[in-house]
């Protein structure tokens, strides 16, 4: 099917449905005997009994089930800052995708503020009604802050999925690729365009999963420790990556390198780029819907494994791999942060759905039998 | 079945439920094209309408169809300040009853703020999600800033359900019972014990009915213009109502009145009070459980017509009769705000659902046939 046509069909979808999701009791309420349990006077005890000991609620309603998606709609898709009205779409096929996958109900919430501040305190003062927070569609660097913040000031789990939940499929689909390779993550070389939201998180993952040479590139070109223009993320990963500070273009420092990873821009990797890398190279192209690379071309190029973010060409890394599983694991362990080893079990688990890896196919489809069960159970280490 | 079984079957069910309301999908997500319809990337073009036009939030997503139902857990039921998390059971069931009698998605929002400013804040940044708010379990007289400045500053309707669900629902029982006792609303006197959230409502209503003589109490007597230890909203209402400015306990100003209506305390009506009234007379006893007086000590005192808000008493005043009603109407007219006009409206056609009214029948089931198609059509006017 044609982009257009896939564009159409969707949009005739949601005119039809309106609204990809609903609100459902889980009982019936069919005459006044009924309404007393559910209603007053019943409630009134289980209100009572919550207010005596708070822990009752995540055993008498539905709040250790609930995740809330939040958004401030600047940064919905590849569209960009278009505003909280338009990400409700996306956090409803969030929601929709959270519920089909891994049985979590999952509310909708934009907001029409853009300062973090803001963002901080409203999360924080709506809580109280959710076992976790998952923030989607915020522009970098301003979710940093608010992630780190709110990390910080709640008891839940809260996670940015264009962070952590990119950062973990990429290391998944690349654990499969290196198979495919022969080659071992601990000696490799890894060149990352693109130091946004995903950027960031999915540095400092391969860091954590033992990624000895990675170099990070923005606009300006190669991060370094003393460079100018970083912000306080970069600045922070400069003093992680590039250990011999190297200076340049991504052109000129893709050579020599296993992986190139691009969370960047259309058409960012050219051929030559792709031709100076090592034998066997691995080449994540994730800009979405024009990929850095198209995989044909990679491949002509030499390319040996290619990932994009698009459904219609093979090894499309789709943080819907990860997230519904994800919050699975953590609402039903209690377990409140998400740690590196846990995203490094998580990424193991998806990796090892696909049996046997292959250059077509290193990461599963979020179709796949016990995909969302396997990544609940790695929240939990054995 | 007695009060304690209630409780303790209410508790039993919560505890299986885990949750009176879920979140499910409306459509199935069983293949690559499913999902490339619902999330990415034909959910883009979704948002990039949306983002061009906004308007069409209200066809492409389910925004028009929910209720924010926020609470701060200042004033659950009859039990005060116990907490935002104690309210969620309460919040639930007034979302299943959304649901099962007015097909709205309500989510429960409880907040971990009490102060007014904070709460206003926080629903105009939430509020893009929502097709509307309601306000519950909010004490007063927080209630009436926080709901006064909410409809002042957002665009979608806004209503604090004990305020005026329970006035809609009293002004309805009482047009029946003055069918009964042969009385014109235009001519009666009535006394109103309690000026808290409900007090306020009810008074304001009945004086937009044509109420020519009415006398509102706290618990320092009569309020009069001039009186000491008045609130903003008390001020307000002793300059509308209490025209002689009559000083005095509810046991002195009772005498010769025909209608007494409490939103107070168990216990706070007498029968010598009663015994004052004039004939066919009518008591309201909203305070919950236990009325201001029993049904059986009243009747025999010699009322025509008792109302409590017991679900085990004929004549139950229960916001449930109105606010799914209520909220269908403005949500399919786009009327977005509740005026007086619509008040009585509304409560006429819950009125008007009784064929024939009788002193054991003045206020509908909330399982009536029509009752809450009536009350979303009364929200327009004809």
């Amino acid at each position: 099917m044609k982009p257009n046509e896939i564009k159409e069909e969707s949009v005739k979808l949601h005119a039809k449905l309106r609204g990809k999701i609903r609100v459902e009791p889980t009982v019936e309420i069919n005459n006044a005997h009924d309404l007393s349990l559910v209603y007053t006077p019943g409630v009134g005890e289980v209100s009572r009994r919550i207010a005596e000991d708070k822990t009752l609620v995540d055993t008498l309603t539905w709040r250790k089930n609930t995740v809330a998606i939040i958004s401030d709609g600047t940064a919905v898709l590849g569209l960009g800052d278009i505003g909280p009205e338009a990400a409700i779409p996306v956090l409803e096929g969030k929601s929709a995708i959270f519920k089909r996958f891994a049985n979590i109900d999952a509310i909708p919430l934009v907001l029409n503020t853009k300062d973090p501040k803001e963002i901080i305190e409203t999360v924080i003062r709506i809580s109280p009604s959710f076992g976790a927070i998952q923030l989607e569609d915020i522009s970098a660097p301003r979710c940093f802050e608010i992630e780190r913040e709110l990390i910080k000031k709640l008891d839940i789990p809260v996670l940015h999925d264009d962070q952590h939940g990119t950062a973990i499929v990429v290391l998944a689909g690349l654990l499969n690729a290196l198979k495919i390779a022969g080659k071992n993550i601990k000696e490799i070389s890894v060149r990352l365009n693109g130091a946004g939201a995903a950027g960031v998180a999915v540095a400092d993952l391969l860091i954590s999963a033992g990624v000895p040479d990675l170099i990070m590139f923005d606009r300006t070109g190669a991060i370094y420790d003393g460079r100018e223009n970083l912000n306080t993320e970069k600045e922070r990963l400069a003093k992680k990556t590039n250990q011999q500070k190297r200076k340049g273009s991504l052109a000129e420092l893709a050579s020599g390198s296993d992986v190139l990873i691009g969370v960047s821009a259309p058409c960012a990797f050219t051929i030559p780029m792709i031709k100076s890398m090592n034998d066997k190279s691995i080449v994540f192209a994730l800009a979405n819907p024009v990929p850095e690379i198209l995989p044909d071309e990679a491949k002509t190029a030499g390319v040996l494994v290619v990932a994009t973010g698009r459904s219609d060409f093979p090894n499309q890394v789709n943080n819907a791999l990860c997230y519904p599983g994800l919050f699975r694991g953590m609402l039903d362990s209690g377990v409140t942060q998400v740690t590196e080893e846990i995203k490094i079990r998580a990424a193991m688990a998806i990796a090892n759905v696909v049996g046997s890896p292959t250059a077509e196919n290193c990461i599963p489809s979020i179709f796949s039998e016990n995909l969302h069960s396997v990544v609940a159970k790695s929240v939990q280490s054995e």
